[in-house]
């Protein structure tokens, strides 16, 4: 059980895609820990409250993420298991940023809903963030709630860029990928090439305008391998509930994608029958928006392990 | 202060739309308390796991209502506040009933987005229902979470079906109309005319195969009036949170409505300004999903009361 | 085969429902003609290129409809056949119309995709109108090619706005609803119960603005009955091919609807496969993309009658 | 202005992602003409009617394409210009394939929409087809009228599978990609590296099933760069109209992209205001469904170049 460290200074250059044409900046095993500074999702590039986010990025530059990281033995059709164990802030105060992107988020016209009228107005916020909270103002203190936002393995072939959720992972900005809950993710590559970054302190259901509370980590995980354990999309788990991703467009094709994994996830592992899961999900599932801003939305649906006791025929 | 009872009888004849065209069965002044039978939503003509759905139940003849109910001194542009008081259940058991319906749920092709597959088995799964759980299997017990999945106020000259959410309420089936909370109606028809009924014993989040614990109830809740508040989509509100609904397809749709009317909440009535409640949001706001099965999507967005401060200028 | 004349007078106040809850204003045979005037989608209100169409229109009372015609005989499982004969325009030049409205089209956000942008300004322009062509600048006349931009019979129980197309028909901005063209109807109401209204004097597919060269005229239909055909969407037919008309969102669902009808309608009617029917659509199916911009959109799928011969087996 | 030969044997290899990770098989000046042996979807993999497509195709290894070119001073900023000459059959009779694969096509449940229903039979189709015309069956035989479905650049940093159309072009499966017609598309990697394959030798509206007449061909396309014109998406043209296409999810958003970039294009090049532009392509806008079967839909909107005269102010 090593514990690697994953520093800006072994990153090199962070990483805009998630994909199988990358060289891995670290190999690891199974039951390794990896300790690693992330950037926040600007690189850094918004400095104060005065920068204008559009002066200073370039897309498809955002999201630096650290990876790729080759795991020993990885094959198509394992599972990648990735135990986030702490997420912590790093760098000098006002750590925090979020901000309004000009045709970015939930509210406005975008590249992909396009339309006439002109853009919102861009601003910035810059926040203190310690590890109890974030301070948005003398009278509103937000609970320190940490996540990472952009996780994913290779895919098979397509090189994604970082700011697209599918079926690998990638930024689903769900806050469910939050310390002490495990993520499964689809080994499609050999090695499996993790990619990791884009941290939040804390988000909103739907990261609405598109910007949560963006900040650079320190974040330890926890990596291992399910052999043959075939899955389409992302999963997660705790000591409470078993949860499955879904990410496409329009949102309700996520939540049934989410929804359609769940209850493959209660057939095969659990032992339901496919039609009783279908039935009790619709009594007790639950669903997390990830995110209504990216290239696609991202939902997880979910179910309390106390319930996961299939009806004896 | 008075106390009405809408019992079957004098309901007599219950409703299928939502509309200015019937004749109110009851005339109740703004503080006034209602007791009300409300019927299944399949009028309990689901009386056992042997019954085939699709040979008792004949659209648009589901989702039955009471109502309409004149609220004397209702005008346009007034909101109704109906506060939910208690939610029992009534009737032998097993008064309980869920069914996987052909063509109908989310995780079916339906009428609005057909394909050339056949549909799914018709199951039917009756229940116990106390006013202390919800008796599945003998491993599983879900907890009674009663709520009232369709509750609307007339539009001003469409009469809709009782099956579909728009901007006057109606098919939410939103579990936040739970007991405790209070729900604000638009008033667009003179009375406002509320319709009720459709209750749930418990449910999951989008309601996923389209039909949750359905159930006969007895259901008290309190009607006033908030006069000169003009409110376009339903809003909910309790002691711990304020959240706005609502209901559209695409899914996006209905969280971009939920969210702006949350935002205008926010400016017009705590004295935000929109851009700040746009960024709070982003960070702490949560998402409900209602349902992903009606001929509307049905999403509630909500903020704590303990953020609603906004920041100084 | 009487001819009746619908007049504005016999009209008097025009309908903004397409429901069963409304007096009658003619009742015809099957196989009448009747010649109908209908005003424009403003009811005229937009006079001249100064008027600002928010602060002369008041919705719902927009698209203003002739009607309800009752057809004798009409019963529910028939279908009601509106042959076109023709189009007129009525009124002093200019007698187009067309404008931008705030959140209102294809290019803005709306009621039901809002989001915090400024709206785009109000344009209004007027054009001359004759039988030959519509006069849109010195350098640029358009072909006269009208239409019927809502038509529709009763649904069973729901009073549907003058807005919003659906399996009634309604508001489904199709050009194909043109002179020489017969579209059918589902009857769902004693009588039928046909609106018509909103004829436009060109439009382009999508009809993205929202508005088309809208216009008052003097419309020619022949009405007839097809005893115990049930349809479920509206159909049309000329002498070259049959059409399946969708409405709904998102707008893949209009495609879908209107081509699973459109083979359903070469399965029972022309003796096709299913699946031969699906395979061929493949490859010569025509879509017409009717609206973008109402509450629904709609879609027409269409096949040249030539191509309506089944493989033999 | 030299002629290139791409035959089978030259490429080798197909590729099956688009991007700037591969090697270029060919370079070519702008004037050049180009010869291409393109493969038919599958590989020609699905050799009889016997042939299951499921057991023969594997994921993602569809839609082989021929390429990268590489354009000897394409630049990002400029446009690459492709004028396709000819699309010939090639290859024993019967030459073309049609099919219905498992959860694949526009009237089925999808990986990206998925139902708990059962899949729709596999079904394979062979049909004969000459240069003028593809014989479906003794009593339907279809005009020839051919087009290259697949045809893009490579993306700045992704690679995009061949399945999936973008901005970048790819699997867009618009008929208007044909002979005579003139398609510009966005360069943003050094030297274009243009990818192509795909053809149809017809297909309908939406290519509903998800697979049209697909051949294998010898194509000849002539290549040339627009310097500094800078597109964001493929825009098509022909002697008669321009189009500008759009491929995303939900469909109306490509019909939005479409016609936005419609706007843009009148606007920079022709001399539009904005809003007459809108409000002319309201009257006589075009909107062709490419596919509503693929990763993202795509539509192409035009306007005739007869109309491309702006008003004077």
């Amino acid at each position: 059980m090593t514990v690697h460290y994953l520093t800006e200074k072994i990153q090199g250059d962070y990483q805009y895609t998630i994909g199988p044409n990358t060289e891995p900046v670290l190999s690891v095993d199974p039951g390794d820990t990896i300790i690693i500074e992330t950037l926040d999702a600007f690189g850094g590039k918004i400095a104060n409250e005065q920068t204008k986010p559009s002066q200073v990025l370039e897309f498809p530059y955002v999201n630096p993420l650290n990876g790729p990281i080759f795991i020993t033995g990885a094959e198509e059709g394992d599972a990648l298991k990735v135990r986030v164990r702490s997420i912590n802030p790093r760098g000098p105060q006002p750590r925090g940023t979020t901000c309004l992107f000009p045709f970015f988020g939930g509210l406005t016209s975008t590249r992909k809903n396009p339309t006439l009228q002109e853009s919102l107005p861009e601003i910035v916020r810059k926040v203190e963030i310690t590890e109890k909270e974030i301070i948005w103002s003398n009278h509103i203190h937000f609970p320190y709630d940490p996540f990472i936002g952009t996780i994913g393995t290779s895919p098979k072939i397509d090189s994604i860029n970082s700011q697209t959720p599918e079926s690998h992972g990638g930024n689903m900005d769900l806050p469910d990928v939050r310390p002490g809950n495990t993520i499964y993710l689809p080994i499609r590559a050999p090695g499996g090439r993790l990619f990791i970054g884009d941290c939040h302190a804390t988000q909103g259901d739907g990261e609405v305008c598109g910007v949560a509370i963006e900040f650079a980590t320190e974040t330890t995980i926890e990596v291992d391998l399910v052999k043959s354990w075939h899955i389409e999309w992302p999963r997660i788990e705790n000591d409470d509930f078993i949860m499955s991703v879904g990410s496409s467009r329009p949102m309700e094709d996520a939540a049934r994608i989410a929804y359609m994994d769940l209850i493959s996830w209660m057939e095969k592992d659990y032992g339901f029958d496919r039609y009783e899961a279908y039935l009790i999900l619709t009594q007790i599932g639950r669903v997390r928006l990830g995110n209504m801003v990216d290239p696609n939305y991202t939902i997880g649906t979910s179910i309390k392990k106390q319930y996961l006791v299939p009806s004896q025929k």
